[in-house]
C-alpha cells in the first residue's frame, strides 16, 4: 500500500491515490478514459437505483439511444456544435469501408433525441413527453482525472419537450431540484442550487441550472445541471404541433443530467486523512465485519461463529455487508477498510465473547464503542439500531459539510480584494456584478459559478457594487458566487 | 394502424410490423442501429434485473470498460482481429486531431478485459476472477433488423479468468445453463443447448456453447453463447501467474453473453395472429385495465372506480398495471392491447359493476372469463389468485413452444433428403456429419447450428450414416443439428 498523501496540503495526490487505493477506478489504454472498478461499480449502481427511482417518478420513461450521430445532425444547431466540435471523436471508416459521412460518437444525445421528438409529435395531446438513457458519452478530455473529468463518462440523460415555457420551466426545476434533494439525502452533501451565468451556460441552451458542492480544498464542483434549451433547437430540427386551438405551435425542449463525477465528489467532500468516508445510505458496502484472533486462539471457532451470525442477520435485513477473513493482521485490515470508506466495521474477537458484546467502529468520527451481543437475537431492535445509527451517521457527516461550507463562503465587493482569498482562504466568494469581462475572473483562476437570487447568503444592506467596475459600473448587478473549481 | 401480415404466409413482414406497431423499437438515422423504446426498454430493464441477480449469484461483479480499443490491442489474437475486423468501426479524430492510431469501437471486450485480467494477477490467490458488464457494443450489420440483427446492439459480457481448465469449463456450463434456465423460466422458450460446430465458433474460442431457439417459422435463432477461451489470448497478453507450487502456470479465461436479441425471440416464438404475446414473468405491462362504458353512460364513475380499485390492489402486489382509459372505443383499445402482447386484460363496465364481477381476458388462448370482484378485498387471495394465473399462462405458452418445437424436429441421413424439408417443412434437422465441407450446408441456407450429445432427440439403432458423405465418409461422425436460422 502507497503512503497516503496529507488531506491538508497535497489534497490533489490525496485524491488520486486514494481512489487508486480503494480500488474505485482505473486508468485505460485510450487516455483519458477510465474502467470503473467493482467496489466503485457498487457504488454507482446504488446511485443508479435511487436516481432512477426517483427520475420514474417524475412520469420519464427510460429509452435505450444510439451511440453514433451523423456529424450534420449535431451540426444542425449552430451553438451546440460549436460547443462540442473540439471535445467529440469522429468515426470515418466501418464494416471495412470509409464512409460517405463521418459519424460523431455522442458527446450529449440531444439532437438524436430532438429527432425522434419531432416523428413523435402530432398534436398537442401527445406532450409532454418525457425519456431518459443511463450510458456513457465522449468529450475528449485534455486533463483527465478520475471520475472528475475523463474522456468517458457514465450519466444519466433525460429530455422532455412540452407545449409551453411555463410547464417546461417546472420541468428544469424539478429535475435539479431531484438532484439537490438526492445529493443532501444520499450523498450528505449541502449543494448550492442556481443558475449558471450566461457565458457557462450548456452550448444550446437559454438557461441553465447546476448545483454547485465545495470540496475540503475550497474549490467548487459543478454536480449536476438542467437545462432549458434555446427554441433554435426546435428551429433546427423544425418540429412543431398543432396546439388545442389547432393552430401551429413550437414546442420547448430541456435536458438534464448526473455523471460519475458524482463519486468524486463524494471522497472529496468527506474524505479524511485515513481515506474515504462513504455516507451510509449509498456505500457499497455498510458494514464490515472483522474477525479478531491470534492463529494459537482457541476461540477461534467461536468468534468465526459469532462473525457469521451477524453478517446472516444484517444481510437478511438488507443491509450490505462483508466478512473481512483474509489472512492478515487486524490492523493491516482496519487501515484497508477505513481507506476504502466503509462506514461502520463490528470487530468481535475471544474478549468479545467471553462478554457477550460487540465493538461498533465508526468511519467518521473514529469512535469504538461496545454493545450486547443480544442484538443481533431481536432482528426488529437490530434493524432499528442500525437505521437509528445509518441516520446518524449521514447527519454527522452533511453537518459537518454543511458547516465547513459555511465558514468558507464570505462576501466581497472587489475582485482585486477577493480573488487572492479565494486561494489563501479556500473558500467561495458572494460579490455582486455586471454581467461583462468574464474573463477577468480567470486573472485568479476562478469562475462565475452560478447567479444567485438575492435571498441566498448574505443580504447586503449598502447598494451593490460591481466587483469588477466597482461602483462606476452604473449596468444591472446579479448576484454571483465566485469560485476556483474543478 | 397497419394491418398485420399474415403470421402463416408473411413471417418476416408479421414480425416488421408487430415490433413497430407496439413501438417496441425504431430504425435511426446512422444504417443498422436502432433506438429502444420506451416499451421495450422496460421489457429489458425486466431481463436485467432477473439476469443481473442470478449472474450476480455466481460470485461475478459487476464493472465498466471503456467503449475504445487501440487498434493493436485488438489486433494481438490472430483469430479475434480477423473475424471482426470487417464488423468493426473506426474512430479516427478526436479532440479536433487527427489520432496517431485508429480506436476501435468496442464489438466484444475480451482484449480490454484481459488487460486488466494480466494487471490484476499476481498469485493463485487471485483466482478466479469473474466480472461482468451492460453496455451496447458495435458490429457493422449489412442485413439489420430489429432486436435480431443491429449495428449497435445492448448485451451483458461476463469475463473470467481460472487457474485451470476444469473450472473454466465449468464456468462456461454454468453460464449457459444459467441462460437456459432464463429462457425456460420467464421466456417460456425451451432451448436447445449444446457445443457450436468447430467452424462456428467464437473469434479465438477453443469451444463455444450455445443455446437455440426454433421461431414459429422453423428458423433456429442463436440465443446466447458461452466460450472456453483458446489458450492464444493468454499467450498473446502474456498473462500467467504464480500456482501454489510456487511455480509459473497460464490462467483460463471464459466470456459468455445474451443481447437484446432476446427480444426478438420472445415475439417471434410467442406471437400469433392478433400480435405480440408476451410471456407473463416478464412482460413489461402484466395486466392492462380497461373500463367500458357508452359516453352517455350514467355508471362512468362507477366504473372507473372500480377499475381504480383493482389497479391500486394489483400494483400495491408488485404486478404492473395501467390503466387505458384513453378516448377511443374499447374495440380498439384491445385491438392494440393485443397486439403490443399485454397477457392479461381486466374488462370492467356497467354490467360487471352491477353482477359484482370483473372478466378477464387471456391474450394466449383470447379467453374471457368472469371472476367476482370480492377477490379484490382480501390481498392474500389476490396474488394467490394472479401469481397462479401467471404462472398457468408461462406454462401453457411454455408447453405450446416445446410442443411446437418437437413436432418440428426430424431424423435424416441425408442433406440431399432433409435440405428441401427444412424450407417445406420448416423446422430443424437432426443428422450424422463427419465435420468436413462445412459449406455444402449452404446450398439450402441451413448451417450446423450445434453438436447433439448421443442422448438428445433421436436415438438411432443402426449405424449412422454421414449425411455429406453417405456410409462412404470413414471419418468419426457428429451427432448435429442443421436449421436455417437469423
Amino acid at each position: 500500500m502507497k503512503l497516503i498523501p496529507s488531506i491538508k496540503t497535497q489534497f490533489s495526490d490525496w485524491y488520486n491515490t486514494v481512489v487508486e487505493e480503494a480500488k474505485l477506478a482505473d486508468h485505460s489504454a485510450v487516455k483519458g478514459c477510465m474502467t470503473i472498478l467493482p467496489y466503485g461499480y457498487a457504488l454507482w449502481e446504488n446511485m443508479q437505483k435511487e436516481l432512477d427511482k426517483r427520475i420514474k417518478k417524475m412520469g420519464v420513461k427510460n429509452m435505450a439511444f444510439p451511440l453514433l450521430i451523423p456529424y450534420h445532425l449535431l451540426a444542425k444547431e449552430k451553438e451546440h456544435i460549436e460547443g462540442f466540435s473540439p471535445e467529440v471523436a469522429l468515426v470515418t471508416h466501418a464494416g471495412g469501408e470509409k464512409l460517405d459521412e463521418p459519424l460523431v460518437i455522442r458527446p450529449t444525445s440531444e439532437v438524436i433525441i430532438h429527432s425522434y421528438f419531432k416523428k413523435w409529435l402530432r398534436s398537442w395531446r401527445d406532450l409532454p413527453i418525457k425519456v431518459n438513457q443511463w450510458c456513457s458519452v465522449l468529450r475528449w478530455e485534455k486533463r483527465p482525472r478520475l471520475f472528475l473529468r475523463t474522456t468517458e463518462f457514465w450519466w444519466q440523460e433525460g429530455h422532455t419537450m412540452h407545449s409551453n415555457k411555463e410547464e417546461a420551466k417546472m420541468q428544469v426545476f424539478s429535475a435539479i431540484s431531484l438532484y439537490r434533494d438526492f445529493c443532501h439525502e444520499f450523498l450528505s452533501i449541502p449543494v448550492i442550487m442556481a443558475r449558471k451565468p450566461d457565458y457557462e451556460r450548456f452550448a444550446g441552451a437559454e438557461e441553465t441550472w447546476t448545483i454547485e458542492g465545495m470540496m475540503q480544498d475550497g474549490k467548487a464542483v459543478q454536480m449536476g445541471t438542467s437545462h432549458l434549451l434555446s427554441e433554435s433547437f426546435v428551429h433546427a430540427l423544425d418540429i412543431s404541433f398543432q396546439d388545442e386551438k389547432k393552430e401551429i405551435s413550437l414546442p420547448v425542449l430541456t435536458s438534464w443530467g448526473v455523471t460519475t463525477r458524482l463519486i468524486g465528489t463524494l471522497i472529496m467532500v468527506h474524505g479524511d486523512q485515513r481515506g474515504i468516508i462513504f455516507p451510509p445510505r449509498i456505500a457499497p458496502i455498510q458494514i464490515v465485519l472483522i474477525p479478531i484472533f491470534k492463529k494459537s486462539d482457541s476461540e477461534i471457532s467461536l468468534v468465526l461463529e459469532a462473525i457469521q451470525h451477524c453478517y446472516s442477520q444484517l444481510s437478511l435485513l438488507g443491509f450490505s455487508c462483508e466478512i473481512d477473513d483474509r489472512d492478515l493482521s487486524p490492523g493491516s485490515k482496519f487501515y484497508e477498510q477505513e481507506l476504502r470508506g466503509v462506514p461502520f466495521r463490528i470487530e468481535i474477537g475471544a474478549r468479545e465473547v467471553s462478554l457477550s458484546q460487540f465493538t461498533l467502529f465508526f468511519r467518521d468520527t473514529h469512535e469504538r464503542r461496545n454493545f450486547p451481543f443480544a442484538l443481533f437475537s431481536d432482528s426488529q431492535e437490530l434493524r432499528l439500531f442500525f437505521d437509528s445509527e445509518v441516520s446518524n451517521f449521514h447527519n454527522r457527516l452533511y453537518k459537518k459539510a454543511n458547516d465547513f461550507q459555511g465558514s468558507r463562503i464570505f462576501y466581497s465587493s472587489s475582485l482585486a480584494e477577493f480573488g487572492p482569498r479565494l486561494n489563501s482562504e479556500n473558500g467561495f466568494c458572494v460579490t455582486h456584478w455586471c454581467g461583462v469581462d468574464e474573463r477577468r475572473f480567470k486573472e485568479y483562476q476562478s469562475s462565475v459559478r452560478c447567479v444567485l437570487e438575492d435571498d441566498q447568503f448574505f443580504q447586503e444592506a449598502t447598494p451593490a457594487i460591481c466587483c469588477l467596475h466597482d461602483s462606476v459600473c452604473g449596468r444591472d448587478l446579479k448576484k454571483i458566487l465566485v469560485a476556483r473549481s474543478y
